[in-house]
């Protein structure tokens, strides 16, 4: 019996803890287990009950007769269950009992030692405090969650993978209201043992999962779940996340709901992106958004994405193409210099059918949309039949409704076109449809030895480093009292040279453009230290930051942006996994805004962004050092010139 | 007879080409009378039919009998009806037919001259391309919008002015399914005669009507809204905008569907927030936003926004939290350190609902919000049982509901709370309530002349212009070929002097730093000009623009954002309609996030926000000047220094 088998198609479940009273969460189980057609064996486990509503119940699950795969766990005891199901050999608990992770300090130890448990008697957790498991088509509905007290949820493509139990509930019901049909879905609780990741390659095998939905507050196995969502993709299933935590409100209390340390979202998105699993911002999108993707791959584009938008409502249209474009995509109607292609007083079905077939074919577009307005409402069928019977090709067909018309959006759910209520929902998964990337491919990684010598780095200590990765630094010398001789040639730079100071400025202990020995012997005292770094001022078109971090979830990163205080308080900086080759550095800076000023902005002198590149991809090199000992490193500024870009500051702190 | 009673509830109206096939949109008008219920009398008018669905019809409006109130014209030859119209005293023509300005300059001439006639004729038009009116209480559906196919729309409070006939619909039936009750409803076409703003005017006077919704492609008539914003406000009924062109696409096709000047985006912000008007960003907000506001004044907070949330559901409380964050919005909860009211396993309605009571009472929150799991979804009644049963005060609750759940939701509407379907919209209403702001009162418009010579304006004369406005500018000199000669003493820079160069910078016509007369007197021929203007250097802690423009269709605007290229890829930048007091401008200023610079960041030392703020206002106004001769006017830079503020480069830009 495989994991898969056990978790989602058991030929026993014991239900520990199963109430007798069917108000009851913990009589949800097997009611719903009943409810939806589970053709298994029910076995209720209560100490106190021969017989859990209408079933013989057993007082223990060592009571209960073979074979067992999967066990329901609803008590407090939840280790005493877990002894009975390694003695039983059940291969998979979950776990609806919280008091682990989900409280503190205390529970998380608890935590561990139930999973070093469970690992030596062989039995696979999930949970603690998960809601179960569902299969629609497999008819297991395993789950405490009341979302499971509708009547039959259509069967589809659609599985899901949550940290909330609740907002998997809120998909499944607003997806099944709409005629979207789902798989498998998975609440995972505190992943003790199961985590996102080692689901998410299930659902990659899983031949009636045709895409993979995410809704996450954290990513607790960023390495396995960067392993599955490449699976996912080699298996041509799409993985979509949306994640909370946004908000530094919403990262709290992402933390403190889930007991988990949430990351930052700059750094999620950049993993996200090098996993190839696409992101969407509105919750609804992670509804709707499943037809778009479904057995399609990343667009690759080689230009601004392109939307034909055909419609029957100018207003309605010009809600969605407003949206479109602030998600920087481009709305056409190829063989016309019109924004859209407006139907209104065209008005036969067949024209319409003959208007999307023809765009279908177009070179000239990269996905259609079609947008509906009052028919919709009162002539569903009328109203979308040209859609429905449109080709299906690799280029994306959706429809916008702009009235209230469930009959035309079950319609279209049921012929697996994607459709959408909002202007902002369809344009949010357009725009994460043409930023899906495939899987970043890293190259081998070759380790390298980093020589580290003490544990704390001054800035003499980092641009040294820096220059071993290959780095241009300014040519510097450390000058000590009394003297504080140095050869350099004016006009210099004087700073403090500590390990202990990271921010010189702040405190005063930098000196710019000294221009002569005079100026510096005067003005080098006031920076009261015995040892000082002197640099020749360096000048150029432009200031870069260029930094490293090896993040706590999601490993390491590299960061350009452009220099300056300005920068720093617009947040203008790029994020991506570490290590980056050259190439990559050059898509990046290419994204950052303040950057602009290198790439000839308002007739401004170009800057070498292929040597800022260069030291991107030297210092993301970093993330091949054995052992990884630096936690984060920073090169602000990095001066960019015409020819050449060097470094003059740097930081390096290491792991503790 | 009233425009408002000839609009809203005619005693007879006359339907001007009227089809006698049901099937036809020209039969909607008399269909959707009659299925609602109008009590007035409908006279078809049609010239080849005495009858028309079972009414008696007549050839032409003249040989109708007396009396007609409202004309509701379907046929081409307007131009006819309206003369017909005039001869008959009919009030009111709304007018269905197209080709006027919605279809170019020569529609546009058409329509001027239809507009003239009526005047003329004393006909008051609606449209051209109207789809009409609704009066959901009074049983007026005078309109071809095929939203009235449904049965009997929920009556309310809520009215709504749109310039899209189809996203009327698409509001009234998505509201109407959600159990939002409606009052009067105009689709205003092209606005030849009457405009949105005196609609919103009749709506500000109307009893029915406790909140406006308007939908916007853009404003033509600014002045007018303004005022009935100001009306609206005075009798407590909150405006709501949600307006299309924030993309320039999404601009473009405003434009181009409407026939209309579409405004750019940040000037409507920031008339909008002066008028006091609501803007929201989703479309369902439009929708959603009506009992958050009803009844309720702008909040004047003094603090950051607080949102007290009471949940059941962790992840569906998150997902909001999160968004809330995004917004700006604090979330608390009074008498607890945790970010949210968690009563997951607190459990009792009678707990419930006494912590709603008691958060309501709250000084330590500013709204409440209650999120609701699956409960929602299979106990409708007793899930929103405490939040129906809470007490109702000047503090906003509302709702949102995590699962598809249409019963919650309309028992919630019916109760006149606002509940939310999706996190977005919550957090953007929220975000627009806190934003909103009681109309500015202006002081009084003092007007003074403006002395200008000439049509064009060179540096020197803008500064000049600038110094007469009470702005302090730097020192300058015109130097003129041969010798150049100045007495401003070193370092200077020195610049062309040409009222035909705006970009100086760009075509390298700006030097800075000379140091001394050698230099000049090198440098200054590499000018190619025979007059630059010589300027004594100007340092500082920041560099700042301020700028001003006579906005086509808001009028005068003021703008201040940090200086500098960096500042300008950013877009930070703050606009206002002009003239603001220095106070107001304090307030911009705090808007600009580069200007942290001068707020203390990172422990620089602060610059003179005061006195950037009274050059703000002082450029301001401009808006006050007799005739309003300047089209455009900017400071960049004005220097702000650890006390005053200088402008040191000045352009103006007269109207044609």
């Amino acid at each position: 019996m495989s994991l898969a088998q056990a978790l989602f198609a058991p030929r026993a479940v014991a239900l520990v803890g199963a109430s007798g009273d069917a108000a009851k969460n913990t009589a949800r189980p097997q009611r719903f287990l009943a409810k939806h057609g589970y053709a298994g064996t029910v076995l209720p486990i209560n100490p106190t009950r021969a017989e859990v509503l209408g079933k013989k119940a057993y007082r223990s699950i060592a009571e209960a007769p073979q074979p067992i795969d999967h066990a329901f766990i609803m008590i407090p005891q939840v280790e005493q269950a877990i002894e009975d199901c390694g003695r039983r050999g059940i291969v998979v608990a979950s776990i609806f009992s919280d008091g682990f992770a989900d409280v503190g300090a205390e529970g998380a130890a608890r935590q561990a030692r139930l999973v070093a448990r469970a690992r030596a008697l062989g039995v696979r957790l999930l949970g603690p405090n998960s809601m179960g498991v569902i299969d629609i088509p497999g008819r297991l509905a395993l789950t405490v969650n009341a979302v499971l007290e509708m009547d039959a949820p259509p069967a589809g493509g659609i599985s899901m993978v949550s940290q909330s139990g609740t907002m998997l509930g809120t998909v499944l019901s607003r997806g099944a209201a709409r005629g979207l049909g789902f798989a498998k879905l998975v609440s995972v609780g505190n992943e003790a043992d199961l985590g996102v990741g080692e689901l998410v390659e299930l659902l990659a095998d899983d031949a009636a999962t045709q895409v993979i939905l995410l809704f996450l507050e954290t990513v607790r196995d960023a390495g396995r779940l960067a392993g599955a969502a490449r699976r996912a993709h080699a298996a041509g299933k799409p993985v979509v996340a949306y994640k909370l935590g946004r908000s530094a409100l919403g990262e709290r209390l992402a933390r403190s709901h889930t007991g988990a340390l949430a990351g930052s979202d700059v750094a999620l998105d950049a993993y996200f992106r090098d996993c190839g699993i696409l992101r969407v911002d509105l919750l609804e999108t992670l509804i709707e958004i499943a037809p778009l993707v479904a057995g399609r791959a990343p667009p690759r584009l080689a230009h601004a994405p392109r939307v034909a938008v055909v419609t029957t409502t100018g207003g309605g249209a010009a809600s969605v193409v407003d949206r479109l474009g602030l998600a920087g995509i481009e709305t056409v109607a190829p063989g016309s210099d019109a924004p859209i292609i407006d139907l209104t007083m065209a008005g036969t079905s067949a024209q319409y059918a003959a208007t999307l077939a023809s765009l279908i074919e177009s070179p000239e577009c990269d996905a259609v949309l079609a947008v509906v307005g009052s028919s919709a409402m009162f002539h569903p069928q009328h109203a979308v039949e040209p859609i429905l019977g449109a080709p299906r090709t690799a280029k994306p067909l959706a429809a916008f409704l702009t009235p209230h018309a469930e009959q035309s959006l079950a319609l279209l759910a049921k012929a697996g076109v994607a459709a959408f209520r909002t202007p902002e929902s369809c344009a949010d998964a357009f725009g994460a449809y043409f930023a899906w990337q495939a899987p970043r491919e890293r190259p081998a990684d070759v380790a390298f030895e980093l020589r580290i010598e003490g544990k704390k780095f001054d800035e003499e200590m980092a641009l040294e480093l820096f220059a071993s990765l290959g780095i241009a630094v300014a040519e510097s010398q450390v000058a000590r009292a009394p003297g504080f001789a140095h050869t350099l040639p004016y006009p210099v730079a004087a700073k403090i040279l500590s390990a202990d100071i990271a921010h010189k400025t702040e405190v005063g202990g930098v000196l710019l453009g000294i221009q002569d020995e005079a100026n510096f012997r005067q003005k080098v005292k006031t920076l009261d230290s015995d040892k000082v770094l002197v640099q020749a001022m360096q000048s150029g078109l432009a200031e870069a930051i260029v930094g490293y971090r090896d993040d706590p979830l999601v490993g390491p990163l590299v960061l350009v942006g452009a220099g300056g205080v300005l920068a720093e308080l617009y947040h203008d900086t790029v994020v991506r996994l570490a290590p980056v080759s050259t190439k990559e550095a050059e898509a990046m800076i290419a994204e950052v805004k303040g950057l602009a000023v290198i790439r000839g902005y308002r007739g401004l002198p170009p800057g070498d962004a292929r040597a800022l590149a260069e030291t991107v991809a030297a210092l993301s090199r970093l993330a091949l050092a054995r052992g990884r000992p630096v936690a984060e490193a920073e090169i602000n500024p990095v001066i960019v010139k015409a020819s050449g870009a060097v470094a003059v500051d740097g930081l390096v702190v290491l792991k503790e």
